[in-house]
């Protein structure tokens, strides 16, 4: 079960990170990968909530297991706890319904049959239920991890269990990580010819250490910012040699991730690590995008008195608009009992901000970066750190004055927050259906660059989750759709539509 | 002052703008432009509410008057009510502060100056707030009314009276109105090189009689749908003649028209024409676009239980996040007190539904289109039509079943609605920078094609609206601007972004 | 049908109003009753818009006259517009299903068969389904009306052409008014045996002119806050006697009239008499009770910036947890854009704060009382008064800065207020249960005091209610209503409950 | 820390709690008291989370400990940890100005002087920053905990360091709870004078044990809905042997409790045990009281669709006015995700609705009650439970269906839940002033009975409670506080008001 576990990063982790992941600079993605970002110490705090049990560490390189019908091309953690393992995918499988129903539908058909996909995600029950949805639709798949720590090894066990080659566990070594991604590319009895990964690295290994295997690259799935903007430069340069598609941006994936997750997490993730109670509390949000309307609107609605900040004054005219008063950090600063950042740019939070805040003030990170608050200023001498709780530290003045720090990662699949299981779904029945059509793509519909998920696949995944909803959509006349000028059966939106 | 004149279209007045209007068939923006749609017998029942005064009706243009000062140059009702007109003026002023900061911050620079532009919108008293800023920034300006029935009598005498050679009155016959529109354009003594059009009538009457002007056209500012799709139209077919600016699609102008605006009238709309109480009351929205965002999100406010049809599963699954159980109108037809069309569509209450839906029931358009509910079928022997209020219909079944039907035209520049000061402040201040960008620009930036605001004028016209707010916004450091990659002072968004 | 009409009073006529009404003084509620408080000159100004139509100034006590019937014993405007009251009393039914509900139900008991009540009330289409619903359960009726201005003089002669006796017609003289009251009263030929009054005009007149009546009155059902404070009044002085009920004060009743009535009306009332836009305006509410509570959570909906002002740390913190800013006047004065009062109490805004409010300021009471803003002090030589609307003043100061003053009368059954009707037909429904309880009461259950509606009888108010939003009771189970130790059918609430 | 702990009783346990607390059975409070309820299998589940430390099972009766001053008169787990403590007492002294308050302007006065309180509350950082107040008052304390599993023990060794003979330790057998509690009063060197209880059973232990005591005690403050039922029925009995006060029912507290604390809980508490999301869930409520209404309300901020239940038509009318169909619930059994229950009923949620509730139902009893859901209609032989987290229960039926069960425990100083540590410092507030009331009250003020917290300082409750919002009161004007007839320092509330 995945339980919430939000990081303070020291600022000697977040230099770390900058250095090692160049290719991680972008404008509002100028996170550094989670596996990278998450040192040993950050992690450790972690481990006592994040963790199932407290293994022995044996590396699984060293001690071959097999399954109960004698398969060994895998390597994890525990082959017996797959029983585990299989309870937590079942349960996942009763919140991914719309993965269930693509079964059904496309089971028969096998839109995959002949697909021999390599993949690299997190691992856990609801990645499980997209794994083994991939093989019911008759791809071969092999499987390792997009981070060192957020395995779920009971999980990967009910996966080798089941016949999926996989190669993952928690708290790998930085060599275990990219041993466990060679194993999974290189077997010298299989050749991939699709890719699915998250955050690029496979997708960067495969290029670097087996280039031949393009040849036979159908596409390649990425669904990182990262990885994203990874392929975009490649394809710019000329080196991209499969069609990509770009799920991340896809429509009805974009809508819950940012403005319905971060509605449902702010609440959540601040009570979860705080306590706090809203009713009455002075809160700024600093940014209006689709992450920063989601914040206000959940704290509005609890009863916070809500301040946003903004540098776009189309996103201040809607703040305005919506009912939340435009200033800047300095003017309410001294006030606020919260700061919320959630505005894809760095250093938005500053020592000048953060030495006037209120004694028990909450400085909380909700922004896909970590550099929104300008922690390293607050490595002082005269500053006292405490970490309070895993997920939460105190920095405390030497006038007695305490701020709490503490940071959302809001990401899908974050191996560490409760990101709502319908956002996981969405996310996976996409990934399921760009390999779909990049598969089953004619000859020439995509060239070696990065595509969007077309419109009417991304209505199909929408339409999927209404299932979840019991919600039932009304079907155009056959005037109605004249008059429109569009099918009866969508593409409902222009392209550019967002 | 503006005062909600909500019409319901009888059958004819619709075919009948079908008919006269042939260019305005379109997708999602099929009405008849208001000043067609507006046939005798609706107008005659607004006319009591409406109306500044009962006026003789011998024509302006059989009565030659002069202003103070001893111009002649215009043609209007009555030139004695020009300080009634000019207190409208300044109360509008205070109202578009925007335009006023323009026109301080603006005014020495004159950046019209040279300009002659020739203005064909409706004449009240926010539209010669924006008449008379386009003076003070250096331009010279005749102006005629887009609709025969919306003009502001007293407005009109006080611009004229203030030096603007004006021709329109309230009332028009069709005649007089293109007489107008004519004399406003043929003068001999002045050549126009700048064109502000709203409804693409002026644009069309210069296109087909005076086309030599277009030599001198340094642009065309368009502002409704119907006129934005005939430029749309004209350059496609290689007849547009001069670089035309889309400022209807402007994006802060757009946030506003949609879905504040919407959100702000629905409820004022209902209680002025049917004082229904809304809590509790069940209501149908038909179609979940920005106007029926923001016709749901006010409606649950004040304790409606709101239901939502959808044929776009993508819009559908919005819904249900926010809250919205997405059924067909057949399921709920009988059940609800309200019904509301936003689809932008056609017939989307049929006959079928109409007969089911319960006694006393509203039925209300909210929609660009007055087609959206079929009111043709309901002109069958058996139903009674009764005009209750000049804003109000019943229909009355056999049985004694009465329906409530009442058509909030939602567009900005209505001539009969409370649209709020705010968005039309937003329009006339795309309008004015639209004029500015396209007098300016320096040659070539511009085909004979159509154009979008650029993003930072767009990003600017929000800008001026904070003030309405005192809303402050933050400045990006340096550092921030190059960490995002993009300029201090915008534009913020990406080009894509609405 | 009723149309919003907003008035301003001026300083004169707030202390004519104190100085003829001297028992309206009483806390929370020492508004002047309104048919004092509307003296000649403000209510010409709503003439126009409240008024069915124009008719000449002969007063009906001059013209008799006879329904078809044959029937004279009444006195109205134009017996021949009953035809049109009709319709208007039909719609109003539609309004009103809890009323014809009793009808069906207690139709044939006739509960109130040898009850003669005579009732002093607006004359409204409301009323008239009350009336006649009496009539219906066997009362036999004689009406007048409660106030000059507000009587539908189209439903009055419905309700004499069928029958009953009717005494009041829109703008009586102060002599009219009296007239008609005893003309009601004292007929030779009845008398009266219960009393519904509606500001304890009519209990005063029969107290001084016919005392001799109270032998038979069975009870005394009045509605209004003054009139039952009256009530009060003569109980503790020993000369009320009779038994009275005090329905303003019972829960079903209050629960709509303060918080959702407010609620609904706030927003409704200042857009009809200013046109303004909510989003994002700073509002100040003054008094955070039930009004106070309906304005801000509707003004918040809309995107409004709330702040609430407070002298009970009670209600003051439940504003906190709302999510409103406690502030003082003083502190916001110079910042909001509207500001409402709802307090109860007098001179809430004062000069001091109205020379510091911004231009453009709109000063709106919402509350019982017109004395809470001190508009006395307004009316200096130096400021100007400009009535702009008939329900909107203007005062400008010699620096051009202007404010606008509005005064929603939020009361049950004001004349000139969009009063929704389900607030009427809680109201009407209870004061024919009222009537139906003191008439039918066992000799000895109720003495020469002033009481509430049983809690079972409120309760069977709000049951009938129900219907209109097509809810479903659950009914407790004999276990259930046995662990509650309450009768299955209910009171379920303590007496104390609120 | 307070960590979240909900708890899904057995049937077996309900029934052990009601054969044993006999007193406990009351209309709308029937559960067992918490120390009662919570068996051995509930807790073990809930001690992995809830303890600080897994410490070894010797009795501290038998361990005799010496604070670092040499004081032994305590008894509690280990004095070693006082640090810990007293850095946890020091965090809630932030959350709790308003004691911090009360210290400070009460300090000098003492208005506890003389005053021995002997106490039996849960004994966390909360309630140790209200014993410490008392001391600081002036009065000298001697304490024990209310409940056997809910002590911090390092909050004990914090007070017992602090001079505080406490005799408290967390998963106390049954015996040490009583005899804790007798050591606290039968010191022989010290005789109380007030009782601080929450829940009886220390008043009731000296009732029987040390009836003498009684002479000298000034007054009992309750706080707990069982024991404020057992004083009162004490009274009715002529054996209640001191002046009692029940701050369970003071205003201010009573608002926070139930409304507010629902508002804020039912989110956390159900997103903490299920992660569920609540956009477009559909929920049914059972029960529209004031922690109804809190759920639902903040269940229809987050986007659900939620139905209410109600039995009694005034409250279902609100239901309705707030924008929630009322249903039965067999009515919506077949189509919510989630079922709330809070009544105060019992067996609301019977095994036919059970039957019926989709696959994956959450089924969540947010009342003080345990007897809501009838649970013990679950334990038949083909349904099997499982225990899937420490607070969660499934039961899967014959066909694979799975509901989850879950039990919110809504009760200030519950052991374990995050009640909002607002919740807790009224609670505390309205004790301690109880306590300084009935300590300083004249002679004859109160005779032995039970009383409500007078609503002056009910007010001044709250009132100090608005420091933590920043809040800023109106003072009343001499001139208005006449004319409402009021003092200008309040009470401002008739005695009545709720």
């Amino acid at each position: 079960m995945f339980i919430l576990c939000i990081c303070v990063f020291t600022p000697q982790q977040i230099q770390f990170g900058d250095q090692k992941q160049e290719f991680n600079k972008h404008p509002r993605t100028g996170h550094p990968s989670l596996s990278q970002s998450f040192s040993q110490s950050s992690t450790d705090s972690c481990s006592s909530v994040c963790d199932d049990s407290s293994e022995v560490e044996v590396s699984p390189r060293d001690t071959p297991q097999r399954t109960s019908k004698g398969l060994s091309d895998f390597c994890i953690r525990n082959i017996k706890h797959a029983d585990y393992g299989r309870r937590e995918i079942e349960m996942a499988e009763q919140e991914m319904p719309a993965l269930m129903v693509l079964r059904e539908k496309a089971g028969r058909e096998k839109p995959l049959a002949g697909a021999k996909v390599v993949g690299c995600t997190h691992i856990t029950a609801w990645t499980a239920v997209l794994i083994e949805t991939l093989s019911k639709l008759g791809a071969k798949c092999r499987w390792t991890a997009c981070n060192m720590f957020s395995t779920q090894n009971n999980v990967a066990a009910a996966l080798a269990e089941g016949g999926i080659a996989v190669f993952a566990w928690r708290r790998q070594s930085e060599d275990e990580f990219w041993w466990c991604i060679d194993r999974c590319v290189g077997a010298e009895t299989w050749q991939p010819n699709m890719i699915l990964d998250d955050g690029g690295r496979l997708t960067h290994w495969i290029s670097k250490k087996y280039p031949s295997l393009f040849e036979n690259i159908r596409g390649i799935v990425e669904e990182s910012v990262t990885g994203v903007h990874r392929l975009y430069q490649l394809s710019k340069a000329g080196r991209l040699y499969a069609p990509a598609m770009n799920v991340n941006d896809s429509v009805t994936k974009q809508k819950f991730d940012d403005l319905y997750c971060s509605k449902e997490s702010i609440v959540d993730g601040l009570k979860r690590t705080t306590d706090v109670l809203f009713g009455g509390k002075q809160v700024v949000v600093c940014g209006y995008g689709e992450v920063g309307k989601g914040c206000c609107a959940a704290l509005k609605a609890l009863g916070a008195v809500v301040y946003v900040t903004e540098v776009d004054p189309i996103c201040a005219l809607q703040a305005c608009m919506d009912g939340f008063r435009v200033m800047t950090l300095g003017e309410v600063v001294r006030q606020v009992d919260i700061v919320i950042t959630c505005t894809g740019n760095k250093n938005v939070v500053r020592r000048e901000h953060l030495d006037r805040l209120k004694n028990g003030c909450i400085v909380c990170n909700m922004g896909h970066s970590n550099m929104e608050i300008d922690l390293v200023s607050l490595r002082t001498a005269e500053l006292t750190w405490k970490r309070v709780r895993p997920q939460v530290d105190h920095v405390i003045w030497p006038n007695g004055k305490r701020l709490i720090l503490t940071c959302v990662i809001l990401m899908r699949s974050s191996f560490c927050s409760t990101v709502p299981s319908l956002v996981l779904s969405i996310t996976a029945t996409t990934q399921a259906l760009a390999l779909i059509e990049l598969y089953n793509a004619p000859e020439g519909r995509y060239k070696q660059d990065v595509y969007l998920l077309p419109k009417n696949m991304d209505e199909f995944v929408a339409g999927l989750h209404l299932l979840m909803f019991d919600a039932h959509l009304t079907e155009l006349t056959d005037d109605q759709a004249k008059y429109l000028g569009i099918s009866k059966h969508g593409p409902f939106k222009p392209h550019y539509y967002r």
